[in-house]
């Protein structure tokens, strides 16, 4: 099978599941690549990682560690709403898919939907959806997503 | 305070959460007028309300039971995701409202919306979103939301 990687670069950017141990690879530092987000404290971190760890399959954060620099230069990830439509059915919601500035166009974003979506897929989901901006809707077009409809937000901060 | 409902719609049509007994209320059928819906069986039902009852305040349908005819008439999904970026923030994540045909017009839809909305902010998270379709754009702006990014999807099957 004909790949856009090398193998090289297969083994260098290899998608994972998040491991605790990754806060001190650089994953918080990537998030604010996306957007705000102060320095979480260890203990925070860890906190939050044990609660998302609780939901099992439900909730999956994956990243690509890089394997020349030890740091984690992708991330993404998924998490399962259960239904009563769609006979029970159940959708998995992408969020928070960022690629560190310094490797983006060496298809590591691709990559990462393409683990979320396996993901969904794989325990039982009928549709994947996410949220993202007009400019990156090319991008999400090429990885098999179709637009639908108006995502509306209302904050409270 | 001058509401728009007189005080015997208020008490005709109050939100509450979804109770195991609202299957035989209709709330399956009402379902049915948002998307595919087939019948789900009383074991089903039974099995997917514990499935969320045990995700407590971070999973919450409520329902609005039309005290005149014991009918379910509008419901609403809100769950809480949990992240890392904003300070291991939540967002709430609206899902599946639908008002029943026959009582529209009467501000359910918004009753509704703003229930799911207090819930969220009452927990802590920094927003609430949802997607809509390009007509129920100006309803979702009357309850205080903005248009923000593109809703994307894959179906799988």
């Amino acid at each position: 099978m004909q790949g856009k990687f090398s193998s090289n670069e297969e083994e260098r950017f290899q998608v994972r599941k998040l491991e605790i141990l990754d806060k001190s690879k650089g994953f918080i530092e990537l998030l604010q690549q996306l957007t705000v987000c102060d320095s979480v404290s260890d203990k925070e971190f860890q906190q939050r990682f044990q609660e998302l760890s609780s939901y099992g399959d439900d909730h999956l954060i994956c990243v690509i560690e890089d394997d020349r620099s030890g740091k984690i230069v992708a991330t993404g990830s998924v998490f399962i709403e259960k239904k009563f439509i769609r006979n029970c059915g159940k959708v998995g919601h992408i969020e928070d898919v960022v690629v560190d500035s310094c490797v983006r166009g060496m298809q590591l974003g691709k990559k990462i939907i393409g683990f979320l979506a396996d993901h969904a897929h794989s325990i039982g989901c009928y549709k994947v959806i996410l949220d993202c901006s007009v400019e990156n809707r090319a991008f999400y077009e090429k990885c098999g997503f179709k637009p639908k409809e108006v995502q509306m937000v209302k904050y409270f901060t």
